[in-house]
């Protein structure tokens, strides 16, 4: 059936599969992308949205490494808002709505313009092993195809079970069938595997909706975008909706409780903490007697809408007698319910840097299957994966991402590190160092990386070099020039902020925290750079960032280089911890366990304390 | 759940279900589709085209009728043939090329714009029963909803079961769930079903064929369309190509006709006869050592493509190394395999002309379910069941289209007086009255029927009415206005037909079988009458077709009109045959299973001879 032998077998095709073989096959990798139905590939299997705060971070990431996310994303949104613009830079993050079908459908184009992507369409039973490689797949149908390396991202289908009140039935996703025979497969190898559950909320017809009765969530003035490329920016966007519920919701949802699969002990697997339900909520702060509700519009035209913030799995007659008590909702009529979904994924302290499993050589796990929740950390551990399948078969270093250097560098270590017993989200308090880690400066942390390897283009290299080269220029004239006081005086008057007497560089006052580029540009000197230099907003907002949050940044840049000097001892693969008798019992098991490459990630394993890695650095040395 | 009872449930969403549907909620039906996957509606499950020979007739007849089908192909068309366009009118087919993913994109959209449908995802596994009345449906999570009448279009779903060589699974499509429950209950409350069969292609990458191989196959030049309404015309097409099957690639396919479901007894069902699968054609055609095999592109965007005439059940090995020694097809690499799928459908014998079941009250079935193969077929289907669901419960005549009326009148009445035990299509010469029917006049014969019901609006009667007007002024203009001899003869000596000698009528002239409307147009009489009329195509080929064919339309005209006197000869409903002694054995078993409504349709049952029609014509004072 298939007559030569891939590079890269990627198995599943969402968020996590679908990066993966992009970028396997972009870097020259031969690649086949296997997935149950060829026609959900890149489908958003929970709300239409991507972004949000740390994972919109993350999305400009996978953009400036040479992803598509960024792109599909843009090609295919309703809806751009950047959030906390009113915080510090570290902290804006970008979210957008998108069309559901729009985006399943760029993805699935965007796939197939990219040469070196093959595509077949059936359930992967099984992997192929010899010795301690994989060597490729067998489908439900007994179809052999082999391969150098073997990427499973099965998200929420392997042995998936849903739950609807009392009812439970198998299946991947409502509607869709369930993946079966990886799970006792991998286990039969030796791998530990567990259950996580995570939810939906019920999708509504937004006919039967009163909006009057709601708050207007509209997009973003003037929308900005994810990807560094040339992506359309919106010139009409749909607006999202808001409401609450209320005492009387929680009382009607409360009714439901004892035939309710997380609290009548059916389901035992946790959910995502930072994403529960909405019986989870009214459980777990019972003094709250309101919670909000946005109302996701499912693309440009259908009238389908999506019901954030009101994941539930408990009865359906349940979820829809509370939900008729929401304001807007009262003649609400239902498309489906809301129900949870369990599924097998498989501690990722069992994963190497490059996502790579400890057991199985040139096997890679991403997404769900690594007890992640999130498009996001699907989309950029499926890119990580791809990348370092890759190159692992070509005989190139891997490619791992730092904690200073990226998001997805945070969410790998940490993984693999801390591992995870409920879904692991992203969060900007995660990152040590999210100050470097800003969505404005992605491409210039990570699109030099990614060029090196061969997954960046040309194009996209050039465009962060000049963006790089302006911004810096710009930033050198702030640096040099100075400013005349009657010049700037107005300017700090209207600000209520203390004039100047005599002439000073215009770096100190654009550094007072009221001054922003928009005074700046009131200045003649400045308008009339930007305008020689043919600076555009990305450039501006570059400076402007680099100059106002310097001290923070060099602050955080030499935390950093403390981090690097403890990342730069390294612990030997083979490293006897046995020896070490003062080392703690639950410090030595742990790192037994794991296998820290560094004394840098041996120190964020959860019970290693201070004390076991001074004994470390001793015996090693230091 | 439901808080109210619908008028009519319409289970499935396929083209039986969509159309079933639209038309019940646009003549005033509280409308409830129910789909066990909302993003699967209006899915291509075979080959990604609409229309073609007869087919393409219904599709016109049905939008002459008021329903989507043809606006649906029409805005997701890629390619448009009026096939057979050498032959006599009443042989011109249309036919579509069709975006796979915007015609399914396009239904779901129409049905969402269309006010009266509620849309439910979820399996019906059962129907709600009250004396001999439906009254709703069960889910599968135990819902019940109510409702007045029941349209089922389970297409392959119920029971379904997929062969791929020895292997079998469960499903209704590839990478989708079967259903179950509706079977089992129908045959308990006394129904017959049985087992159909239906095949479908491999579905490949077109980026690895070579069409420098093959043989273009590219729209016509100037592309029809389907609707009646203003649906766009195509401006760009694209092509499909044709290669050829070979003696050694039968050969390469006989190598697993032992691993075969269609010939190891696996697969007792019957598939369709005429959409044979390639082991039938050149089982069946042993002496044929080439076919046909046209290559359909799956949309604009899309590498994916349909190999139309190479449905096949055998081994996935088998189809592989076989299309790999098709000519253009050396490289080719699969998207998957091809299939065989059994499904249960009804006998139709047990409907009565409305689709409404004999057993069980207001209850309709349309499209596979009835034994029918093609979405033509299953469209027309499910918009008579609607239809007539519609009036059931409204309490209005029901909607029966007679045999000489359209090619859905032949189709149902052939399905519920002949039934079918292998899966039914349609053909032109199933219609004994096809000079009647041609797709150019679907809108004259049926809109005017459809206004009426309140289904057709407005705007199609207008349009109909002004192409009928302007069309018979024009025949009337030819019969009326003489031609000059000097003017004439050079078109008729240039078409080598004999001059004239003297003044006569235009219509006489017109008559002769090499004179068009072409030539007629090069008459200053004619033109100008055209140009002072605002004469458009459609009024043009309408008129044109009505002269020159004139002769055998009045002369089927007479004969339905005699088919019409014996279908004023009603039969009581509860008439007993076995009174007649002199009906043949097998007449009587026959009309007492079918009970026919008339002796028209008593003489179309097969076994029923001339000479019991006589006795019954006798009998019932004829």
């Amino acid at each position: 059936m298939f007559d030569k032998e891939y590079d890269v077998i990627v198995v599943g095709g969402g968020h996590a599969g679908a990066e993966a073989a992009a970028a396997a096959a972009n870097m020259g990798s031969k690649t086949l992308l296997v997935t149950m139905n060829l026609q959900t590939i890149g489908q958003m299997s929970c709300n239409p949205a991507m972004g949000g705060i740390a994972k919109g971070q993350i999305v400009r990431e996978i953009d400036a490494l040479g992803g598509y996310s960024g792109i599909v994303t843009d090609k295919s949104a309703i809806q751009f808002k950047m959030l906390n613009k009113s915080k510090g830079p570290a902290m804006w993050s970008p979210r957008a709505q998108n069309d559901r079908m729009r985006f399943a459908e760029e993805w699935r184009l965007s796939l197939e313009a990219t040469p070196n992507v093959d595509f077949y369409q059936e359930m992967v039973s099984g992997l192929l092993i010899e010795g301690e490689n994989v060597v490729g797949v067998r489908t439900s149908l007994g179809i052999d195809v082999r391969s150098k390396a073997v990427v499973l991202t099965n998200g929420t289908f392997l042995n998936g079970l849903i739950h609807i009140g009392e009812k439970q039935f198998g299946g991947g996703r409502a509607g869709e069938k369930a993946a079966t025979g990886i799970t006792e497969q991998l286990v039969d190898l030796g791998f530990d595997s567990g259950r996580m559950k995570t939810g939906t909320p019920p999708r509504v017809d937004g006919r039967s909706l009163n909006y009057d009765l709601m708050i207007p969530q509209p997009g973003d003035a003037k929308p900005e975008k994810f990807s560094y490329l040339d992506t359309p920016v919106l010139k009409v966007q749909r607006d999202c909706h808001m409401t609450h519920t209320s005492a009387l919701v929680h009382d009607l949802l409360r009714e439901g409780f004892d035939r309710s699969p997380m609290f009548n002990g059916r389901i035992q697997s946790l959910g995502p903490r930072y994403c529960p339900s909405i019986e989870d909520k009214i459980n777990r702060f019972a003094d709250k007697d309101a919670h909000q509700i946005f109302v996701e519009p499912e693309g440009w035209d259908t009238v389908e809408v999506y019901v954030n913030g009101f994941s539930t799995s408990l009865p359906e007659d349940v979820q829809f007698k509370a939900l008729r008590s929401v304001k807007g909702f009262e003649r609400v009529k239902f498309f489906r319910p809301g129900y949870a979904i369990e599924y097998d994924y498989f501690p990722p302290t069992q994963l190497k840097h490059t996502l790579e499993t400890k057991l199985v050589n040139n096997l890679y796990f991403a997404g769900q299957i690594n007890g992640t929740t999130g498009y996001e950390e699907a989309a950029s551990q499926g890119l990580m994966a791809g990348i370092n399948a890759h190159l692992k078969i070509k005989g190139e270093e891997p490619f791992i991402l730092k904690r200073d250097e990226a998001y997805i560098g945070v969410l790998i270590d940490d993984l693999i590190t801390k591992g995870t017993e409920e879904p692991y989200r992203m969060f900007t308090s995660r990152a040590e160092y999210r100050t470097l880690l800003r969505q404005d400066n992605a491409d210039l942390r990570l699109t030099p990386k990614a060029y090196e390897i061969g997954l960046a283009k040309e194009e996209r290299m050039k465009k962060m070099d000049l963006k790089q080269t302006k911004s810096k220029e710009f930033i050198k004239f702030f640096k040099k020039t100075s400013f005349v006081p009657e010049e700037i005086n107005p300017i700090l008057e209207s600000l209520d902020s203390a004039v100047v007497k005599q002439s000073d560089k215009l770096f100190k006052v654009f550094s007072r925290p009221k001054v922003t580029m928009e005074h700046m540009l009131q200045l003649d000197s400045v308008s009339t750079f930007v305008e020689e230099h043919d600076l555009n907003s990305d450039v501006l907002e570059q400076a402007e960032i680099e100059v106002k949050y310097s001290g923070y940044i060099e602050k955080e840049k030499s935390n950093a280089d403390k981090l690097h000097r403890l990342e730069n001892v390294r612990i030997p693969n083979d490293f006897d911890y046995s020896k070490l008798k003062s080392l703690s019992f639950e410090a030595r098991e742990k790192m037994e366990s794991i296998r820290p490459v560094t004394i840098s990630q041996a120190s964020r394993i959860s019970g290693v304390s201070p004390a076991d890695i001074s004994v470390l650095l001793v015996y090693l040395g230091r």
